[in-house]
């Protein structure tokens, strides 16, 4: 288990390019896969206001009404990327959250309907009901309370009893103190193991949303800054010197803006702009494709 | 441009957690893009015969039926593979192919009923028709010959014509040499830019495909393996030094077993097995997600 907080920030607009629900799904899943698999902390999703690769080859007529129809084109695209956000932020925490408490937390919706081929993240905080067991730390949802404490449905046969007033429907980790004729747990949440990801839904752009997580070290991720070979030892020592990493995510057409990078560059953060795919073979990398990459070679650094 | 020659070995057991073709496909896609991105020339798809973790329970009861329904049930899912493989290397030559070729390379089959959904690769040896100069390198499909030489399809208006005699109904590569009433080609392949990759599908375990591939060093890719971390000096000199590596990578339940893997370790080739993936957040990882992070960080390694 990695001591560092690992956070990745990813566009709202990376489904862009596909449209079907059935593929979408299956896209958010690799996203979902990939942060359990490098045990990130946190993911933001913000909010990506620059046009894509279609509205500029219009923009280039530059008569009146093909910048009308631009602007109307850049909007629909905003607003088509504004509901893949709250999408994407959805089924990314639907993942997270243990297969046992999910018909509790995501009410029915049209947009679930192809929730059954999201993979399992097999994550620690997603045990089986036979590993129920005194000391068990398991994620359970508050269904009701009295003035003794509150009922948590933590996904066995009954419901168990906190003795604390907890908000009702929600989710909480907890501990397993004791099993007799009921079951009582605490909240807790286990340090010496990888317990999901929290997701963040920001609706603001990508340097307006650096601000809802601490980072000591910033990797923004982009074609054109240094190639990670070239600064290898450098990321190397920041990366186990930090408590807290953040790495940023572009989006499928432009990556991330030039002055949105000067503009974080220019930040009181240590921030460096990485190429972790030097000498790439196709024209053009997806995010999720960035995404894996670059968490790899991080996570070998982190563990060196 | 790298020099290096990259393989990749991938089982035919890779599609096994997916039954929908959509998915299929789209995980293909998954896999093609990662080859192309980080320029692969080959790609094996060999037999998996590693029971899967379904017949594994089964075979605990021991009883006679049981083991019968085992042994059939373990014949299925060879099968399974069998026509998975078949599959998988049929989609991935389809995405290496180019656009204005796919037509007259792959006759129209219910199983291409999704390539719809298939990224595209985007790389050098898929040009526009816009693109298309004196001097250019495309591939080609070869639809006639007669006594002066063969007619090509480049993907222009007109079929070209190349003063060779070619087998037809072939694709190869050729440069272009004339353009005037009628345009020249002759055979030829680029050196300096990323061309694609060629498919090879086995049939044999992944021990006897080997040799279809020349290799100064192999990365056999398993959990089981050393941290890249703690070799990480060594592996990158070797990856430095060799003119051709190949990496291997295992099925989706037991990965390379420990039997091949000794074996594979036991042969004459350089072998070294490789954990690219220390201390993961999740119980299993996926061919496709050891995929593109053992091929980012052997990307960094070859660009140091």
């Amino acid at each position: 288990m990695q001591k560092v907080q690992l956070s990745v920030f990813l566009p709202d607009s990376f489904l862009t390019e596909t449209k079907d629900l059935k593929l979408k799904t299956s896209k958010i899943g690799i996203v979902g896969r990939a942060l359990a698999v490098f045990s990130v902390s946190k993911v933001v999703i913000y909010r990506d206001t620059s046009k894509n690769s279609s509205c500029n080859l219009n923009s280039d007529k530059g008569n009146l009404s093909s910048d009308k129809n631009r602007l109307s084109r850049d909007r629909s695209s905003l607003d088509r990327n504004y509901s893949d956000g709250k999408f994407i932020s959805k089924l990314l925490k639907y993942m997270d959250t243990p297969q046992y408490l999910r018909k509790r937390v995501f009410p029915i919706e049209s947009d679930l309907k192809h929730v059954g081929i999201l993979p399992p993240l097999r994550t620690p905080n997603h045990p089986t009901v036979d590993e129920f067991d005194l000391g068990q730390y398991r994620q359970g949802f508050t269904v009701k309370r009295n003035k003794k404490g509150t009922f948590v449905d933590i996904g066995i046969d009954k419901l168990v009893f906190c003795k604390e007033q907890l908000t009702v429907n929600k989710v909480f980790s907890f501990k397993v103190v004791k099993i007799a004729k009921e079951v009582i747990v605490t909240p807790d949440v286990p340090m010496d193991r990888y317990w999901g990801y929290e997701v963040l839904y920001s609706q603001e752009t990508l340097k307006n949303s650096l601000k809802l997580v601490n980072h000591d070290f910033v990797l923004l991720a982009t074609r054109y800054g240094h190639e990670v070979n070239s600064i290898f030892d450098d990321l190397k020592s920041k990366a186990i010197n930090s408590k807290s990493i953040t790495t940023l995510f572009g989006g499928p057409y432009s990556g991330i803006s030039e002055n949105a990078c000067e503009s974080i560059k220019n930040s009181r953060l240590d921030v460096v702009d990485v190429n972790t795919l030097p000498d790439q073979g196709t024209e053009t990398v997806r995010t999720e494709e960035a995404l894996i990459s670059t968490l790899a070679i991080l996570n070998m650094m982190i563990h060196g």
